[in-house]
């Protein structure tokens, strides 16, 4: 097979059957994709948990992480987050023209890996390629399919009082890529990217009184807490000594004139849940890995005007907003 | 808000979250998408088809339809040729920077205007912005979810002397969408484009000995049915004479070099069936619009090589082979 992909592949015709049969499938094997038809035929239960996301990240390999990785975690993760067990998986890829077929199939294994990992199939895709210059090498589109296994009472239940908690250091993943695109790799920043179902499913089963969980990415932590705090009759209060965030991530930040509270995670939850249950949950969080930096970082206030108010060490206080423009664009 | 999309729309701080809330979720009103939650919760039951297609279609606007129509169409169809009630959708935006935000604006209210139509709802979705000169202005993937309600037996059902039948006149998508590119849009050839679960849930409630049902997108007719016979102990005769092709649309592909058999469709389906079933199959088509042309074009034959064969009207044979390259790119 030639080495670079060429608009041919994305004809629909023999080249395109030969990349899927080829190159895609190996890595994705399993009964409802090679079945090849136009969609895949599973098994359902109860109430779906359905989510998409593509990924546009650049560049497409960074420390801790790739497009491929990412596409797998981000949706996983949606589901997760939802209280449902994530179960299957599309992948439809967008190539530009003159990708080397090497990157794909890395890119391609790294999905795999991903999927196993966090225990979910691909069971369906599509393949197009656009020609140079109209697209970045690739992009990725992920949907999942998930079982609802909890319910979540979502943001009517929370009241003020309530625990915010996070599950590990903050901003490591947007800290890692824009090191990655400037060229400036130590190997020290690694992006947290990782599954969280089964954090969010050992969190859920615990009994604990949790209202939501959301994982923090594009736009950070202070983006997330925004979107819980916009237009309900509760703010949120954080302290600043409470977010975990390692000093290689803080230094990293310092440099490039980024705030870690707004730098995408690809791996960490927030969670409110009733102050009571919160020390026994952080206990849950802590006994996985991926929970083990987990943090009991604010709780909820009473505020009309829903803000987000971060205290600082020396005692001051100041106004979380959402992130008002581009602070890092194409981060996943 | 401003004309343009930026980077800052794509950012996932207040600018995505205006975009979405101002333009995105009015034309798709509905509450598992309004909720805003990382994924939708939907209500499932038995066994699901799930299906993905990124679309990149270029240009996004083409006599008789657009990349928002042909997205909603496009994976409602993928679900519907596997014998499933398409119900749920997702919709994840790649958008280019630069963008005019009204061009947004009418590509998803054609989506609405599909969705409505084909009577599934747009319940999750995601928004990417890419800079300048890394996309085209617009891509689009649609997931989608439907419910199992036919058993089709596929290809392992088909037998010698079945017949080959599709619902249309052949390569009107293809050649509307290349006409439109290279400016020659005289609005007599016009897409295909539409949803075809009506069509194919009248069939297969028919009771007719369907095998297999497919849309021959990408590649078109011939395409779709070396599909089917590759690898397998038959093969499939054509009658060049019973393939419907519109004059307007012959007339363009000899124009543009094309061949009306490999020229895409977006509403069109292929069946093989029953011959004993196939005039009453024919007459249950005819009764809806979107069959209404339908016409029986050949015949499953013995051949160990799995050859697709057309018969010419002159008395000729000459064998269809799959596209080999990229006739038509960006088709869809």
């Amino acid at each position: 097979m030639d080495e670079i992909i060429t608009l041919d592949y994305g004809s629909g015709g023999k080249k395109t059957s030969r990349l899927i049969e080829q190159t895609i499938l190996p890595d994705f094997d399993n009964p409802a994709l090679n079945a090849l038809g136009d969609g895949a035929l599973v098994p359902g239960s109860g109430t779906l948990a359905f989510s998409t996301d593509s990924f546009v990240v650049d560049p497409l390999f960074f420390p801790g992480g790739d497009i491929g990785k990412l596409a797998v975690c981000g949706t996983v993760n949606d589901i997760a987050m939802c209280g449902a067990e994530p179960k299957y998986l599309s992948c439809a890829l967008i190539i530009e023209e003159g990708l080397k077929l090497e990157t794909l199939e890395r890119v391609l294994r790294s999905m795999r890996g991903a999927a196993q990992k966090a225990g979910v199939q691909i069971v369906t895709g599509d393949t197009k390629v656009v020609d140079r210059g109209r697209g970045d090498k690739l992009y990725i589109n992920t949907a999942g399919i998930g079982f609802q296994k909890f319910v979540l009472p979502g943001l009517q239940a929370v009241k003020p009082g309530d625990a915010v908690l996070v599950s590990g250091t903050c901003g490591d993943h947007g800290t890692a890529v824009m090191l990655a695109r400037s060229g400036m790799m130590d190997g020290d920043v690694r992006s947290d990217c990782a599954a969280l179902n089964r954090l969010s499913e050992k969190m859920l089963a615990s009994g604990a009184a949790i209202r939501i969980l959301r994982d923090p990415t594009r736009g950070g932590l202070a983006t997330t807490l925004n979107e819980f705090t916009e237009g309900q009759p509760f703010g949120i209060e954080l302290e600043e000594e409470q977010i975990p965030v390692r000093p290689e991530v803080r230094a990293a930040c310092d440099m490039l004139g980024l705030e870690p509270a707004y730098c995408a995670n690809e791996g960490k939850l927030v969670c409110i849940c009733a102050a009571d249950d919160a020390e026994d949950l952080l206990a849950v969080m802590r006994s996985l890995p991926e929970g083990e930096n987990a943090a009991w970082i604010g709780r909820v206030t009473e505020d009309a005007n829903g803000r987000v108010v971060m205290r600082t060490g020396l005692g001051g206080r100041r106004i979380l907003q959402k992130l008002a423009g581009a602070q890092l664009p194409r981060i996943c």
